[in-house]
């Protein structure tokens, strides 16, 4: 039994009432999202998971942080090192996407080290597979794709991107309206060039049973990737696009259907005016299943603070509908991030998230920026850095000022405004 | 004869046509927004300025950067240092906020050595004169206000930041509706306190026409500034903001009657579904007057990430109305800024003001993404550097990474999904 077949027998399941108490909603409501595919609790049977989230309308905002080794650095104690910096600055999902040394042993030392919700991306061992065993990318086999969505599942991970929705006639829209910036999926464009070189259907949707039944195994969630998601403003909702998520929706009422609980996967660059239509087109188009967005970076032209262009669209995304964030980091664009830039990237899509929890109207959620407010009013600095999202920062930053030690704010000494005895 | 008095007068003076120029719109189009009190062009007669700008509606957006000394801090060197660190940046605009020091000269210096707008707060020197004089900020006079007014415009700044709409009426609001923040304005809480006390309405409002003569002499804009903007989530939107701003928009109509330029200045701390509303307001309530905002901040508990939380604001206020962005640093609200975090700010704030040009159709904005979007795909790096936003930052952060001299991206090696022959 899946969580969803519990929730549609009415069972209030343990991982359902564990995961309600750290939302702080009941677990009724929890039920009746994952009854209605509009929630869901990536957490895999068998997996001792001490932070559970839910993500789905309703609920706050949640953040996932992507580490994992690229074939130039294959080292598996710096990922362990980017998996600490994630969890510590409050990641609630990481994913591993990794695609040098192990890969294998680098995903079972992460599980085993992970105590949020992990997710992986199994098309990256299919390609390993083939490169493994002295073939090329495009010698793949549909085999080698349901092989490594099973070794993934096997592993205990709790949620899996699998590109399902790239399809022959998707790409024949992108030969049809070419791109600026092509497919910047790495695992929709390892799929689309194999489909192209072999002209054959994308296995993961022909065999999307398959996928299915291997995920009800562990009650392993589905996030149904968009490996045709914009790389550029430029591209942003063009028809291959549009054309996928549609297939996804399709594809996710499926999973749905038999109990397997589904996350859809969305853009990407996309200018900030479009970002509300491609949230409400999502809800319309997959039946209000939870999104999740990478990014989206509203500009193309800031290598370096990515992170920041990110939280400018992922804050506008989640007050339209988005339910996930992942986090874009400062080295987005320029090469691999290391634990610093996992830190900031957290932190930045935190601060996205909880803006976006505001204006959702989440119960509770500004209560800790009206704090944080009163503090200041009574410049009552040791509760302003308790209260800071990263109060180490904070206090570091402070410490640099000449008067730092003083009661008087640095900026203003006697013109301080927040120094009255009136009324205001 | 002020710009807006030619303007009228269908003539296309000089500053006109340079600034329309820069623009890349033509004069007539800046002409038609300074005669209707659209646009503003802060430019004073006399001042030579090599890099002049145009705010308001239909053209980009525009980004100030705050400078200036504290008491504590009062070195000139460093605010030159400063200055140049917000015009290298990119800032449109710079405002001198000094409170320590002597702040003449400081305003000469930081004057002669800026090639943008410059701006200035004379409230902070009528405060100064009545403590160098051995009085307390209560007894300051009308006189010194008005005195200050007069020697901010005649030392030839460009715009100036004036509390005119905090008046004792707004005062009561405050009063009868406790906010958690206060008032966060210097000048503004300045002000408020020194009626509060005298029990006297404010001197800026009640003699408002010997302002306006004041700016007319050199064409100073007017930057009618919100002495009672939020400075926390809890405070956004209430009576006292709002009855200021119906007072601001009833005092630029005077103004602009008269020829003098007026910009609306505007929050401050405001949630993210509360800031379209709040930039639609000024526009009905200021009659489409330039509107520029500090922030505004869509959170108050990230201080060290300000800059951050400003961009999310800025972009949403700038889609919605906003003309102009008051950048802040990540020092905000934990110290005074220094060189290093002016730049971050400016960086941060362009970002928000290019998102939003892109949004906003502004002809020509979304070019330079989609140059660097076919770099990208091309794995062009000479190019991607050339073209980012801050090419240094860029380049050292790429320079991090174990592959960065090879043409391979270090993040995907042979999984590189924009290596393709395909036609993506």
């Amino acid at each position: 039994m899946t969580l969803i077949d519990l929730a549609r027998n009415n069972e209030l399941a343990p991982r359902i009432v564990k995961t309600a108490e750290i939302e702080n909603v009941s677990p009724e409501f929890l039920r009746a999202g994952l009854a209605n595919g509009t929630m869901v609790i990536p957490w895999a049977q068998g997996h001792e998971l001490s932070r559970p989230c839910a993500v789905g309308d309703g609920l706050s905002v949640k953040i996932n942080a992507n580490i994992g080794t690229s074939p130039d650095a294959g080292d598996i104690s710096g990922e362990l090192e980017k998996l600490k910096a994630a969890v510590d600055a409050g990641a609630h999902a990481v994913m591993d996407l990794s695609t040098g040394g192990n890969l294998r042993e680098i995903r079972k030392s992460i599980r085993d080290a992970c105590p949020v919700s992990l997710g992986s991306v199994p098309m990256y061992e299919a390609g390993y597979m083939a490169i493994d065993s002295g073939r090329t990318f495009r010698q793949m086999t549909a085999g080698d794709m349901l092989k490594a969505v099973r070794l993934h599942v096997a592993d205990g991970v709790d949620f899996i991107t699998v590109h399902c929705g790239v399809t022959l006639r998707a790409v024949e829209y992108l030969k049809k309206n070419r791109r600026v910036c092509g497919v910047v999926s790495r695992g929709g464009a390892l799929l689309a060039r194999w489909m192209v070189a072999n002209n054959q259907e994308n296995p993961l949707f022909e065999r999307f049973d398959e996928v299915i039944d291997i995920c009800r195994e562990t009650d392993c969630t589905l996030s149904l990737g968009d490996g045709l998601r914009p790389g550029a403003l430029a591209d942003a909702g063009d028809r291959a696009q549009i054309e996928e998520l549609y297939t996804l929706g399709e594809l996710a009422a499926r999973a749905q259907k038999r109990g397997v609980q589904v996350i859809i996967e969305g853009p990407g660059h996309v200018p900030f005016d479009q970002i509300a239509m491609q949230m409400k087109l999502e809800k319309r188009a997959c039946n209000n299943a939870p999104f999740y967005v990478l990014g989206p970076l509203v500009t193309d032209i800031a290598p370096g603070y990515d992170h920041l262009v990110c939280a400018i669209g992922g804050t506008m995304a989640a007050v339209n509908g988005a339910n996930f964030l992942c986090y874009v980091t400062p080295a987005e664009h320029l090469r691999l991030p290391d634990a610093s830039d996992v830190r900031e990237g957290v932190i930045a899509t935190r601060i996205a998230a909880h803006a976006a929890d505001i204006a959702n109207g989440i119960p509770g959620a500004r209560d800790w920026d009206d704090k944080m407010s009163a503090a200041r009013k009574s410049r009552d600095w040791e509760k302003m850095f308790e209260l800071a999202i990263d109060p180490e920062f904070a206090r570091a930053s402070r410490a640099k000022a000449p008067s730092a030690k003083e009661d008087a704010c640095s900026m203003c000494g006697d013109f301080c405004a927040l120094k009255g005895e009136d009324y205001f």
